[in-house]
């Protein structure tokens, strides 16, 4: 099991963020993209591309942050390649995960009839670039926390919970609409039902279109048929689990609702690729 | 088998270059990789980070040069990531290869005694490189087309002919003292021995440096024990293979040596990564 992704400067990272954690964030992107298919990390490969003024003291300050990932999800750096660069820092990394025979998950096995359950909580990423921004008062740090390092759900065992899985990269609204492609299902979430953390919470209905459409949350978006239920919340035991709609007949649309069913209509479903 | 290896503009290659030979070169380059590992390549991931100014015709035409060589050396696709850039292009490719079980070719097995011997010619894309600049007159075209379109040594069956293989692109010294550090060896070349194209023989022994120690050819140099130089000619069959020095004890310096056997000093040996 491979996947790769990338973090460049200016698009996926400040100038002034913290080398260390620039680090762990790309390799957890990663990992989180490997947990979304139930796989465990081996090892990875790493690109540097990196402009005359990356010094010493940020090359010594990345490597720490790599090592502390390597040990946390205990996997280990393969090879690679460092180059220079005109002016902006690009990284990529390409981490090898293992899967058990038969136990992947995909986003094309969603059908009509599922739940769609989603780990932890979502906007906390969005509302935390704005903090780093200045932008918003973050009074606790959770909020910035969650945008720099966050936490990829490896180790739950969804093989034969879960129909379909994807990582909230792009944005709540997105990756469940590649789900839908991928599927061959229409969706519906309840807007009242996205969990929200507290320091999130404080925001208000204000945050909602950018907590559901921003992404950078790196929670996994499940779809598990009714009769999974009991096995998915014992699965995930003592992760936040919630359910926030479900699935229909149909071609990959999807639907938001308030609570009086109304449907709310956003801007952009999520982070634009170029 | 895994490699990666990235193009950044300004680096690996220049802004008005055609985008399918872009596409090509950066494919071609992990290509040369897999050749160096005797391997044969499955597939790639690929992740592009793109400035707003790359529009739908450079794009069409790096998916084009992808194609080409997906068709040409028979692999395909897996995935990858898009994502914006502030002002540069940056590529990277993951390849992935197969070998078959102890058919792998390394670095570190070369012994003292072993001929050291390069496919091909050496030092037209470090003068390739110049013409595309203006700084000289690429009358054919060869040169410059030895640059942006090299030709990765796939297909050669080496495993039981050489101890030791590493393609050349940080430069035939360098690329040289990676073999001779990993196996423990010193190595003695011999500038006169070094095969020249008749494009660039054309400059003289004036371009001699640049042409040992710039790279970007990605010919094959390997270490191959004496007896087994006829099975070596066997397997290269059309394709030009020179003997250009040899292996000797020590612990991993390279020596080039002039025909009155005097000891030539570069500035630098090649190509250094940041």
């Amino acid at each position: 099991m491979l996947t790769t992704d990338q973090m460049n400067e200016g698009v996926h990272f400040l100038p002034h963020d913290a080398p260390d954690l620039i680090a762990r964030k790309l390799l957890r992107r990663n990992l989180s993209e490997l947990a979304a298919m139930g796989a465990e990390p081996l090892g990875y490969l790493l690109t540097t591309a990196l402009p005359q003024s990356v010094d010493e003291d940020w090359l010594r300050r990345f490597a720490e942050g790599l090592r502390a990932d390597q040990d946390e999800f205990k996997f280990s750096l393969f090879g690679g390649d460092s180059s220079s660069s005109l002016a902006q820092i690009g990284l990529t990394a390409t981490l090898i995960g293992h899967v058990a025979p038969g136990a992947a998950l995909r986003r094309n096995g969603a059908e009509p009839g599922d739940n769609i359950w989603v780990t932890g909580t979502i906007g906390d990423a969005a509302l935390g670039l704005r903090a780093r921004r200045g932008e918003l008062n973050d009074e606790t740090g959770f909020l910035t926390q969650r945008s720099l390092l966050p936490t990829p759900r490896l180790g739950l065992q969804l093989a034969n919970i879960a129909n379909a899985a994807i990582d909230i990269s792009d944005g709540l609204v997105q990756d469940l609409a590649h789900i839908c492609k991928a599927s061959g299902a229409n969706a519906v979430l309840w807007s009242h039902l996205i969990p929200v953390s507290p320091a999130a919470a404080n925001f208000g209905e204000a945050m909602l279109e950018c907590r559901m459409t921003e992404g950078d949350d790196y929670e996994l978006l499940l779809a598990v048929p009714p009769d999974k239920t009991a096995a998915l919340i014992a699965a995930c035991g003592q992760l936040q689990i919630t359910k926030i709609g479900h699935l229909t007949t149909g071609a990959g649309k999807v639907e938001v609702h308030d609570p009086s069913d109304k449907t709310l209509h956003f801007a952009k479903p999520g982070w634009s690729h170029f």
